[in-house]
């Protein structure tokens, strides 16, 4: 930082208040001073992930809220239903800074070497609070990027990427041939059949739409199945048929389809069956839910007999039983193929601001497929 | 066998036909010839388990069918639900002897040595096919009983015993140190209960009548709750938290508990947690569902966070995955336990006749805790 660096760092806060409200508010906090084996990183550029927006939105309802003000700075302020109240007891009356990974410029270091080592270095970061114009955080939890790579595209480098690699490496780690993959249009999907192709893991693909389908397909994919259309469950049971799928990761969480999937996997195990057995197969079926697109309870009708189960999925949990050797191994891929498997597609990029107004929250709230928001703060 | 033994071996057989109707009858079946290393047991006693009643039943509506005498042997014909129907295709057309498990005497043996050892032996026996008057089967099945056992005392010596004895393994291997059951006032739960106690291990018995919570209690039972009481979720997590349990069997698997008792062990766990983390505790949270008391679907509101599984436990899949050493050594337990830790009590007795009255199907459909049918052929 030269002698005209700021002195205060602007960073979203997302405060969810007793009577059940959020105030969500771009702040002027103090500028961090890296420790020792810190360094302070300018954020360039950090993506609004699925995965955010719980704890950016507290399940307000914006669209009833209003906008304030505050020292030049925009706010809103929205409505709780109760019913979303229930799971935020515990953050109830702590701001909290918002914003999983980012990427940015490395602009002061502590004195330790490995924090001076990264001084001028583009990094991508995860670990919190990247909604804002500087992050200081400890040396070792940046990942360095060649000389000359676009924050742009190093800004999400960690969720997307290690978690599709997450479920390949779950795929070997658990014996399983094939994935099924449910909202399979997202980037993260995309990313996954680009690792599959790689790799030659047969991948079966969920998307809601024809076009999602349509784009899928152009890209490679070769089986692709629309859970929009009336033949959805013999299409979904002919490609894990022809697959061998016995393994699925489910983006949605709610209503039925988790349980569809268990049901046609446990359909296609059923005609390999030589007797009638009432207990059902003994092909073991796997669904992990790693999301929450769809917040309304899982509805499972057990038609897949006893060895089977559900299980959540969660990026850092499965980084933790994989051991360091394997979270290495899968950064150093991210990496080496930022820009090709691992690309990322952003349809718009705002401000910091812009990040706080309501209609730009309804648009990325919605999370349509295809449509991706970078901050650039 | 004497001169004078029969040569037609009476059996109930259950048949789905395709139009959507269940026969099922009393058959007179050619007695079998035991070959080498078989042996021919005069079947004495033999329960009706939950698990037997799926494929009993085919999930008729007995009260809307009607009876029949059949060369003087009883019958009863009824409709067959369309949704039920479905589960049933594997099925329809092969009329299927029914039976899980039972105990009688070895009247006849092939000319293997193992086969020969157990002439005149009481034996129990697992392998399906017990409605019957004789089973004839391996040697290597039959499992030896002390001269002297009471063929109702050993009538029940597999399902119950190592299925309670299974969850106990389950626990350990996976590394639990408390239990929660539910449906806990059965035979199998009052089993768990003793083998708990006396193994030292934590359990959390759900039960769903106050009647049902004294019970237990007076067998020494600590941690009872009643679900239909109105404090009963905090009653729940109260006791998931003077137990420390982590992992849950369920027999019920529809609607809401399930998921009820996961989400009360992750409120125990957040209580532990320093800061508000939006995707739960990091605490594993394993529910096993090995029955379906309940048909209807199983609803989760995934109040738990990720770190958690819900899964089909089946005792066979079990016993597979522990391995011969471990199933002999609970074999040997049930047998030197037979008549303490693994005592069943049979609240009726009844012929293989009696099993085809309409009424008496009413009655143990009907599954009521404190009751149990045993057919004594």
């Amino acid at each position: 930082m030269t002698a005209e660096s700021p002195v205060t760092n602007l960073a979203i806060l997302s405060l969810v208040k007793e009577g059940g409200e959020l105030d969500l508010s771009l702040a002027r906090l103090p500028m961090p001073e890296p420790k020792a084996h810190e360094v302070l990183v300018e954020v360039k550029a950090t993506p609004i992930n699925p995965s955010d927006l719980f704890l950016l939105l507290g399940g307000a309802d914006i669209a009833s809220g209003r906008t304030e003000a505050r020292d030049g700075l925009p706010a809103v302020v929205a409505p709780i239903p109760q019913a979303a109240m229930r799971a935020m007891a515990a953050r109830v009356g702590t701001a909290m800074p918002v914003g999983n990974e980012g990427a940015g410029t490395v602009v002061k270091a502590g004195a330790a070497p490995e924090a001076q080592a990264l001084l001028g270095k583009t990094v991508a970061m995860l670990g919190g609070a990247m909604y804002a114009q500087y992050r200081c955080l400890p040396a070792k939890m940046c990942m360095e990027m060649p000389d000359g790579t676009d924050p742009r595209d190093a800004a999400s480098c960690f969720v997307n990427p290690l978690t599709a690699l997450g479920f390949v490496e779950t795929a070997r780690r658990e014996g399983h041939r094939a994935i099924v993959h449910t909202a399979a249009a997202s980037n993260l999907g995309q990313m996954l059949n680009r690792i599959c192709m790689a790799d030659g893991i047969p991948l079966v693909s969920i998307v809601r739409k024809p076009a999602q389908a349509d784009l899928l397909k152009a890209q490679g994919a070769r089986h692709v199945v629309d859970s929009s259309a009336p033949d959805y469950m013999d299409a979904l049971t002919a490609a894990i048929a022809e697959t061998g799928a016995t393994l699925a990761f489910d983006a949605i969480g709610g209503g039925k389809q988790g349980g569809q999937i268990l049901g046609a996997m446990e359909a296609v195990a059923a005609r390999q069956m030589k007797e009638y057995n009432r207990y059902g197969s003994d092909t073991f079926k796997q669904l992990y839910v790693y999301g929450a697109l769809d917040l309304s309870p899982t509805v499972l009708n057990r038609t897949f007999g006893f060895k089977w189960s559900m299980s959540g999925w969660l990026l850092p949990h499965f980084l933790a039983d994989a051991g360091p050797e394997t979270a290495e191994r899968m950064r150093a891929r991210v990496v080496a193929e930022l820009t090709t498997t691992f690309a990322s597609r952003y349809s718009h990029e705002i401000s910091l601001e812009q990040a706080l107004d309501p209609q730009t929250i309804a648009a990325y709230e919605a999370k349509r497929t295809g449509e991706k928001y970078l901050i650039r703060p």
